[in-house]
């Protein structure tokens, strides 16, 4: 059974593009970010309660690939797979796809689970049971280096 | 004698501009604020110093007539006035232009100054008193509203 | 009877909001224009089929009244009424809301239109035509200055 | 010898932070941007004069790890080395540190060199040869995907 993909609608702005028509290469990580937004009241578990618990997921790591320019007025479909959610640590795959079905993005995002003071600590245990039904088999797993955390 | 006028570069990035190479309109509201920044810093009184002692300057109105383009790569200079500061108030008077001298943009921002829970407070003494060499004479001053504190 | 008001939801993100938890004063203007390019769509003239047409509509004057803090994760409203929609003219009144019914920012944006080279040139007549009916009465009406077109 | 590494100074305002005080994940692109351009500047070929002779640097991929926090009022370094630069590929690597030396960021960003239509073309002899003295030996290099040109 493959695993669940959730959707996001991303509608491209002025604000988004740069010089040439395109959307600028760092504004994809803002548009993974409201995905991931979505994603996390989607599954019941919005950023600002799991915050109100002690509980946040800085970034440790990018990857972003460019496929194709995204242009002016497009409206762009973001789908979220969880690729890793175990013990501190949970991870993204990203693809954003224009609606006639156009690549524009790949990208992983890696994201520790810390508390406030950002000292890791595990994922809640009703969290980490919700993201396993999200959960895609094979996965890209660079450790979070010591220091950022 | 006129009023010291400070002044602020600015290199125009493919960040700062949108489809058809101009700056993106609110983007130079993020310039004038590196300004404000660097403005403060001058004076001798950092807002972080300012914030470390429980004073932030929340805007609560902005005024911009955008006069010309600004295109990636100019080379831009920010020229901030003080047009008021006294009591609860701070508001300042920006300015940004070309390296040709071409009038890119007339702004007037208008702050309170407030405690970290945004309660109205008065400026401190020492900060009054520096900013009192930078007043311009002439002054719109509408009034925040009780709501905006 | 009162004017109709075109009504936009934003979810506010991590991306929009500054150090204290509120939206960055700048990021308004991203969120008024992608209300606004929701409103052409919605009355059948989307910003990308009027630049094919040769006309688009450049800012030349904002006004922000900032009333409230917006934080990360509040589900907030934006209300857009034309204030101004006539020979080479075009202004918008918004307002956003959180969910809870607090005004966050009322805001006004003055418009250009011109051709593609930014020379003024009337609205299309069937424009103008659908934006009659969301037409407010009174208005606030700066001219243009000459040397912004 | 060592190879050369361009330095780009950036001083971290309130637009480039978030919630909790700390610089947002997707702004270190802009900054990254900015260092390149500043770089190109330095070498005698800035970016605005490439593309006016048909050149431009769209990136295919990026690599961002995030080693420590950067605050508002931090004053960072980027230190930008080229560690490709022939036929139609161009990299960077980036380090980001504070005033104190901590290390906040490493990137890598890889470009195509390509006409204005995006087709992969060489990159400028000249440009080539200026390159050349700041080239690092060890290099991770991925190829671009056929796809993103």
């Amino acid at each position: 059974m493959p695993s669940p993909v959730f959707t996001y609608p991303h509608r491209v702005t002025y604000s988004d593009c740069t010089v040439g028509n395109h959307v600028y290469y760092g504004r994809y990580l803002e548009i993974l970010e409201a995905a991931r937004g979505a994603f996390f009241r989607e599954i019941g578990f919005s950023l600002t309660q799991l915050q109100d618990q002690g509980c946040i997921f800085p970034v440790y790591e990018c990857r972003l690939r460019y496929r194709a320019p995204a242009r002016y007025d497009d409206s762009l479909t973001v789908s979220l797979g969880v690729i890793d959610a175990g013990g501190v640590r949970l991870a993204f795959d990203g693809r954003v796809q224009t609606h006639a079905g156009t690549l524009v993005l790949e990208a992983q995002t890696f994201h520790a689970c810390t508390d406030l003071e950002e000292r890791p600590r595990r994922l809640p245990a009703q969290l980490a049971e919700a993201l396993k039904a999200w959960l895609s088999p094979a996965t890209p797993r660079p450790s979070p280096p010591s220091n950022a955390l």
